[in-house]
């Protein structure tokens, strides 16, 4: 079986939900990646549950992926820790939106505050960390491509499938959907813009979670436990043949 | 042969390329509409040739899609003009792109004006319209769904299709491609939003085409006459089969 080998991570929006519990079982894996990054933008803030794991030789960092200077100053402080080392794995995770249940109610401020964050962000986040990203795959003794040598995962929603429309039916999140369809086609333009850096690309949509998110739209099956699991198990599947596609939880393909 | 009887439209980005050229050919139709309504940013601007239809009774105003009280005066005027008739058809076309050849040039700004004209615009336009549309799909004595009864076309872009991410080769312009993705959803929700009031709702490809936007990033096939004149015929022919679907300016379905 494949074993997720990274050597160096960062996770955005790791404050709670997915994100922590990412870093969680990253710290706790018996081949634990030597740096993890933690970034969120208030990792003092009431709602935020970083510091439960923040002795764990970890560093975090307070970062608002949506605010150029701030992704800049980020990068550099990674870069001074890594010392000429390469990033492995970026996990754009942090994400918003604004519960608007019916499509007449959406404003176009929630549309533009959910896009900066769920858009702008990932792409000027691997924009910073793309120097990084490179140095990971050239420093890699691997052929192919893998989450273990260099890679950018989107935290996508099966809610941004323009096919299915997941969940129209508890709530129309219009802010939320069109925002996560646009982070697919970033997806997939990194896909084709990394391809010859061999830097896997992908969106992953990681199941209808019991997270703040998700508790509410409607009754979540999914712990955060099995989720999160199931998202690193797939993670050391994935190679080439999965560039630059949309996966869930258990890696199956999901339909633009 | 289906033809396009609808009593009023609405064409939003009048002022050239696609959006005047429809209006040229809605004026010229022998089945003209009783209205015809042509909106954009600045009618008297230096490339804006919408005066040359002007005089052919047509209504135009001065309107910026992307602002929330210019988009309700916008509304007012037409439901003034229209003393109590109901909007048939919606043309969603008024739309921008910031021609960023490579990924790595691509900005925080352009991505948020981008999409605030190519997303945010529509879907202000269209709730402000959506009294009007479902007041001229309850006036229409016609079975099923139509562009002759009730729609809103969406003037998207093959460029924005995930799945065949089209010209990537010749241009990358993430802030476009990341849009149309956007603003097809924004179609999708609108399509099983809008399907009880029986409102067509669909995304279009107005194909490669000799527009200033075309010829910006190469040398496009279709003359802005050859498209104008299929899309119209395939607006003709649209029914409820169609509603919330991607077609191209012949009617071809295009994948997400």
């Amino acid at each position: 079986m494949a074993v997720l080998n990274a050597r160096s991570v960062l996770v955005t929006g790791s404050n709670r939900g997915i994100g922590l519990e990412l870093v969680k079982q990253l710290v706790g894996k018996s081949n634990r990646p030597e740096w993890i990054f933690a970034t969120c933008r208030d990792p003092e803030g009431p709602r935020a549950q970083i510091g439960r794991v923040w002795k764990k030789s970890l560093t975090t960092c307070q970062r608002d992926t949506s605010e150029p200077s701030s992704v800049k100053d980020a990068a550099t402080r990674v870069i001074e820790r890594l010392k000429g080392v390469g990033l492995t794995l970026l996990i754009n995770n942090a994400g918003i939106a604004r519960i608007n249940l019916v499509m007449e109610a959406e404003t176009p401020e929630d549309m533009s505050e959910v896009y900066k964050t769920n858009v702008i962000g990932p792409m000027m986040v691997s924009q910073a960390f793309l120097p990084l990203l490179r140095k990971a795959s050239q420093e890699s003794p691997q052929n192919g491509m893998s989450c273990s040598k260099a890679a950018i995962v989107n935290m996508s929603s099966e809610g941004g499938s323009i096919t299915t429309v997941y969940m129209w039916h508890l709530a129309h999140v219009v802010n939320y959907r069109c925002s996560k369809a646009a982070l697919n086609m970033l997806t997939r333009c990194q896909s084709l813009g990394f391809d010859k850096d061999e830097i896997l690309c992908i969106a992953l949509h990681p199941g209808f979670v019991q997270t703040d998110m998700g508790s509410s739209v409607g009754q979540a099956p999914l712990t955060l436990d099995e989720s999160v699991q199931a998202i690193l198990k797939t993670l050391s599947r994935l190679s080439e043949k999965d560039n630059g596609t949309f996966v869930n939880w258990e890696g199956n393909t999901l339909p633009w």
